[in-house]
């Protein structure tokens, strides 16, 4: 759906046909979401767009700012967590906007439903003061901003399944855990496709390379790039904690075992040597055959004794086992 | 083989001279696949080519652009995936395709089959429009993307491995998941030394340095350079990626030692101290030498009471189990 | 709150009103702490500050240099370790500090207490020489300085940390040592956060770039950055330290299950076999019914050379374990 | 020993005398080899040599090109693999070739014998075309080209050394194969010390700057840094290889634990629990005493039915066991 | 202790005063070892020297060459491994050597005894030629180079650690190899910081930045700067080297446990069972109950085929552990 508004001196005037907004005195914006490809011919025809830029928008392209004769290509991405298990492709749900920014116009083309382009043409539509005063740029850079201030959401999300790893990995680290470790280290790694080339992206605007970027306007796409860079940045120090956490993980996992095999190994080590014991006096021998053949079988005391000597062997075994911290 | 057409003005003239397709108007393309040494010698005669470039066909030698004071050299190599168990040499298998570019003649050579250029000679030779009223640069754009786009299929089958070794990892880890993990580890190392070299090649055509590539097909070589910008980064994070599937692999592992110790020791300390009981009054102390010698063998409830302190001890000790977790 | 000082040949002048300050003859210095909307809407009309700046002030923000047409922006933060479990945002708790440099006027602005840049003011107020005669270049350094003097401080007390976690992973490694490690290991990468973007805000200074920045002044500059890139390197190195401190405690774990391992190993392995031969003489096999069921029960010596082939079992066992390296 | 010719138009002349030769018109290539210290500064003084370069001929230097007012010095090492146990400075042998490139006057040095370079001067000997025709800069190339070369075969060697661990690794791994994995290790990172520096040295001369270089023989020392930058490539590359085999080897070893303690936990869990039912019927409570004691010893029926209920035991805990995937 | 020199010609004249050594035609060498702040001051007036090269002194800086409008500022640090147990900031005993390179004046100042400086100046004071006849900066390429020199020394003593450390942990491989690795782990991160900035520091002479370096010494400063790129590289593979050893470290204990656990298996999966034979048979089932009841006991071959088959299973046991390698 395309609709087309030009604005100027704090007036809005919508336009029905693309050939009179683009010549109409203000700044011109198509915007044109969810589009079909008639639409965007329509669109490319009108304002001269190349072939090449009308793909990228199709295909899954990285973020990218193109310069061309007259008018300046930026591409950036939506990105939403995807709920639930995905594969690695569908981690971060993604959505091109492109937005092509002329002297005195602008086109922004979304081919999903792009809710944040939609409320900054609503703020223009009733009024906005600063964006009705300023140029196509300010414009895009209001667009490009608002679809910026849609990752830091997606990384306090990512920020917030990490604070409950930790707890987790602490608490109950099991299978699960891991399995969660490994989730969240594959949407940053998806997140960060989508972050290097949007802060590249935004650098070239921030230097104010194309002509359509005015001075003025080079400080607001300066203010975008610092965020891009706060969230690139934002993204390698949360894949080095999630590392911090899977480390703890499988320390756990090394602990446990350890432990299990303390447990195992005093109570094998106390009772074997007096289960011998108990073993060779259970021996058969024929005490009537020899005065050498288990004569402590016949004492007085034996039996006592033997319990007596059991236990002290037990509890110094014990002992030992408390001195090395096994129990 | 060689083949050689002259294009222009929407007309494919076939030639089976060299000198005399240089000759004709329009933009002369030959074509040499499977090339032989002498085929290569008659060509390297005629285009006044570098005896190192000729060379740089033979060897295997990584991709590159080489400016030449009247014409620009592009090596770049197909790449498939082998089959089955090789040699790290042959994970990738790669072909050359050297790419001539003149002013207005073109010079393809491959010693393979390849295809993919082949594809592009019958667009060529069924009159496509944009091929034949372009020049020779817009032709060698055609080529490097084609054989670019190849890469993509490559790294698809990578990423349908990379998946079904994810799903394995977490359902039947063994012995033959590593050896998938490490196959996957270095088909993506063998394909990233392709991918580098061949990304620094076409960065070279997208700045246009060379004076063969017109300032309006730069753009074109720009997006075959986003390409192998995408594709060198995908090859990365599927680094990445196989590396997370490692770690839950070997986690795997150490989860299957600790639930086997877990086995062990619940069932060993369980039992252990049962048969050290009956040990004891398995011994053969003679209850008739002194009423101290295990009277409890001649009392009437000392079977009973024994069962019944066995059993306690065995509920006590699987309830401490259970609550350790361990069962 | 805000306060107003005018300085310059050896004089400190307060002053209840921006606007005269600023046109007073001298240095002008604006010092806001626990800075309110209302004061920084103020301050902007007075000294022509961008929106954009006067939000990076709220927001949080890494540290820039930003010029601007008449003045310089430059945001820090204050750094001081948190203490006790903290969520990763709340680990190094920050605090801006934002500097306006003009020609002859610098406006400081603090959301909240900064004792450190309190320091500065009682020093000019207090007819600190240095800073009386030199301009307000010299003030904003000397700002910047004590705000950078108190990262060392915040690194010596992570240094006391690590030195502690080396002994105690040398001493007592258990559970809390390697939570301890993970705490550090989270505050420096919190930390590192907030020391590279430091380090290039004030390189920009360092070079010179704003014309605010006197070349005498450039040095002063310079020496900051010198440390803010000690700071960044200990930083680094600190975060090496301390994954040699977690190598060595992962070691130590493996090294204890391999101990008692080698315990259970020895114990068992020595006493099986006897508890075996025991059971072979326990059994009822009826001497009575042939010659041939154990015979030896009924031999004189019988018991006396079991319990010697028992020992000798024992003696070379222990032997074999002891040259092993087991016990 | 020194050898001095001189070459041009297709003839070469051998000189007894520096001087002379130095002045007889054609290009002049001193070859000294297992050269002494007055041979040295004999060839230093005649052709005004820095001293420093001649002190980097001795020592341990990387390899290195140095622009001089009025020659150039390039300094490459030859590289071989010792054999057997070495130390680290061994792995891998490395011997200088000094090369002084003037305008009409090579200089080559070797402190050991150097078949390589011998076979390019017997080349020259024997009236090679193209090195008879070009000046002192192509005849530096093919010195550069023939150390080089060598730097492949060494690299061949290392490949099939890694693909033999890689086999063994799979087959047998022991304490040998990691001690070989570690060797390899060793010897990469003892090339690629070499190759880095060679890599830059050649670097300098393939983009042309010293004066000395021809800009036809450029692309010459461009094919040779292509080879560099490609072994370089490998040298990475073949790391990677390893310390995936490095990772098989582990994982074979945790493996190979995990079997183990699984075989142990399923003999012992089976057989302890009978061993314990054996124990109690084992004991010598009198059933003479009261009808409670053991009554079950003297069913008709007392002994097939315990050999049935531990036959129904081991048949399910066999089961349970094969359930498990532990047999 | 300030001693003053002036050379050149041939000759050297020492100087009590600062002022009148200044004045003195011919290069003026002030040298202050184990300076005071009185000492510092008096020659931070006579040659104009910043107030903050004189704080560097003090600090602990890292090493840097800072350009002033008369004269350049070198920090170098002397460098000593400290022996036996450290902190880590005392690993590597470092001491600051400053040097002020003016036009024909050169003054060096240590804290501490410096006696490789002390080596130089006797060179001058015993008349050695080169440095009589060069100006300032030939000396003060002297300084640096015995500096840089003693750091070979250094690694000298980290490599023959490491190759102790290699051999230990392939013969006696226990927790003390692992502190041994893990000293020399924080030597090298604690040399590395101080040869980075030396680096850098030497680059800036190298590259003849500073007026005060005349071209012809260039190459000197260049020959010391290769020597600091070698031993930052040197660093980093003795790192790597490090690394190496301490994998085969772990490895060691890994297998060591894999041993422990096969000794375990192999002899308690062999007696285990028998134990449990033995103890069938020592059950009490009255043979006179039942012709059921444990008719083995009665037979005349009983207790020989008990113990036939018991050797068959153990000898089939044994022979199945050997297959597997376990023995
Ligand atoms: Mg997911
Ligand atoms: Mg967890
Ligand atoms: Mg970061
Ligand atoms: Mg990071
Ligand atoms: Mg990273
Ligand atoms: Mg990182
Ligand atoms: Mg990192
Ligand atoms: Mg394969
Ligand atoms: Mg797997
Ligand atoms: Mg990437
Ligand atoms: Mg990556
Ligand atoms: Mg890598
Ligand atoms: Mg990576
Ligand atoms: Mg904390
Ligand atoms: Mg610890
Ligand atoms: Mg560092
Ligand atoms: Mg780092
Ligand atoms: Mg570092
Ligand atoms: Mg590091
Ligand atoms: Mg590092
Ligand atoms: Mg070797
Ligand atoms: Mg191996
Ligand atoms: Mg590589
Ligand atoms: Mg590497
Ligand atoms: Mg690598
Ligand atoms: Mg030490
Ligand atoms: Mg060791
Ligand atoms: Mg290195
Ligand atoms: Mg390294
Ligand atoms: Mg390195
Ligand atoms: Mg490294």
């Amino acid at each position: 759906m395309i609709t087309a508004i030009v604005y100027g001196d704090g007036e809005t005037t919508e336009y029905d046909d693309l050939a009179s907004a683009r010549a109409a005195a203000g700044t011109t914006w198509i915007h044109a979401t969810e589009v079909t490809d008639a639409e965007l011919d329509a669109i490319a025809d009108e304002f001269d767009i190349h072939g090449l830029a009308i793909d990228d928008l199709g295909n899954d392209v990285r973020a990218k700012t193109e310069e061309f004769p007259d008018h300046t290509f930026v591409l950036l991405k939506t990105a939403t967590l995807a709920r639930g298990e995905t594969t690695f492709r569908e981690e971060v749900a993604t959505s091109p906007v492109g937005i092509f920014l002329g002297d005195d116009w602008i086109v922004s083309v979304t081919t999903g439903a792009a809710p944040v382009v939609e409320r900054v043409r609503r703020a223009v539509a009733s009024g906005d003061e600063r964006l009705l005063h300023r140029g196509a740029d300010f414009t895009a850079y209001r667009i490009i901003d608002v679809v910026v201030d849609d990752y830091f959401d997606l990384l306090d999300r990512i920020e917030d399944e990490i604070e409950a790893i930790e707890e987790d990995v602490l608490e109950t680290p099991d299978r699960a855990t891991l399995e969660r470790i490994n989730s969240v280290r594959r949407e940053l790694l998806s997140f960060r496709k989508q972050v290097w080339p949007a802060r590249e992206a935004v650098g070239v605007l921030a230097r104010g390379d194309p002509d359509e970027v005015d001075p003025d306007t080079e400080k607001y796409f300066r203010d975008v790039y610092d965020h891009l860079v706060q969230i690139a940045d934002l993204t390698e120090t949360y894949r080095d904690l999630v590392s911090g956490a899977r480390d703890i993980y499988l320390n756990a996992l090394s602990q446990s075992t350890n432990e299990v095999m303390k447990t195992l190994t005093v109570v094998a080590t106390i009772f074997i040597p007096l289960t011998f014991v108990a073993g060779v006096y259970g021996m058969n021998f024929d005490p009537a055959a020899s005065p050498y053949n288990m004569p402590e079988l016949g004492w007085g005391y034996g039996y006592p004794a033997v319990l007596v000597v059991m236990a002290l062997i037990a509890v110094a075994m014990a002992a030992h086992f408390r001195r090395r911290g096994y129990i």
